[in-house]
């Protein structure tokens, strides 16, 4: 998956390195912050747990899966239906909307789920998390 | 790469039929627009011709490769080096960086680059071709 990469001020080449352990144990991220959005590129090891409901005031999260599945809720705190996505599938939630009470089902290959977080604005308490900084 | 998918106001699920042709042939796309972002997803046939060098005055612009590969320039129009995104490898193109002149290299499975756009604030130019207005 790496590519002949040169330095470019702009390009952020996948490396595994860049994923960072947060508090929960089997979920890693990457964080790329721009001027109006925000890039947090999940690795979640399948069958991971701590995803608990939530919803952000102020911020637009748009969630891509890529790799594995995933099995959350999303919608009205009482709603009970649960949607599972696939590779190719995502989700837009406005900002104030419940999501999460995730499962994470881990792909083929890596045994992880792979999720594109693009969230706008940009979140405060994830820019520590920055993989600019350390470049 | 389908789901058991239900019907769910918030998420979009993998569908062929919902990626549209543009003017340029080889080019497909499905836009789905939020409030502060909008996710432009591209699904290119591998050699399509028709990318220029361009950049965006109002809206910044984060690129992620999902399938394929993307041979492109990003930077100032003067520079020559070229750069090549896989798989995972994203760019990040801030307001006024010129980005294009592309080859875009098709996947195995598909023959085609797949790239997730995603641009805050959202284009206007590309509401017209939202899917939510079609779901």
């Amino acid at each position: 998956m790496r590519t002949d990469a040169v330095s470019n001020h702009y390009c952020h080449f996948f490396d595994d390195a860049a994923f960072h352990e947060t508090e929960r144990p089997g979920f890693r991220r990457r964080v790329i912050t721009g001027e109006h959005l925000q890039l947090c590129f999940w690795r979640i090891a399948g069958g991971a747990t701590g995803s608990y409901l939530h919803h952000h005031t102020d911020h637009e999260q748009l969630g891509v899966l890529v790799r594995g599945q995933l099995d959350f809720r999303i919608g009205e705190p009482d709603e009970l239906e649960r949607v599972v996505l696939s590779a190719g599938d995502c989700y837009l939630a406005p900002r104030d909307v419940w999501h999460g009470d995730s499962v994470f089902i881990g792909d083929d290959e890596f045994g992880e789920c792979w999720i594109l977080d693009v969230f706008a604005p940009p979140r405060d308490d994830l820019r520590n998390q920055d993989t600019l900084g350390t470049r």
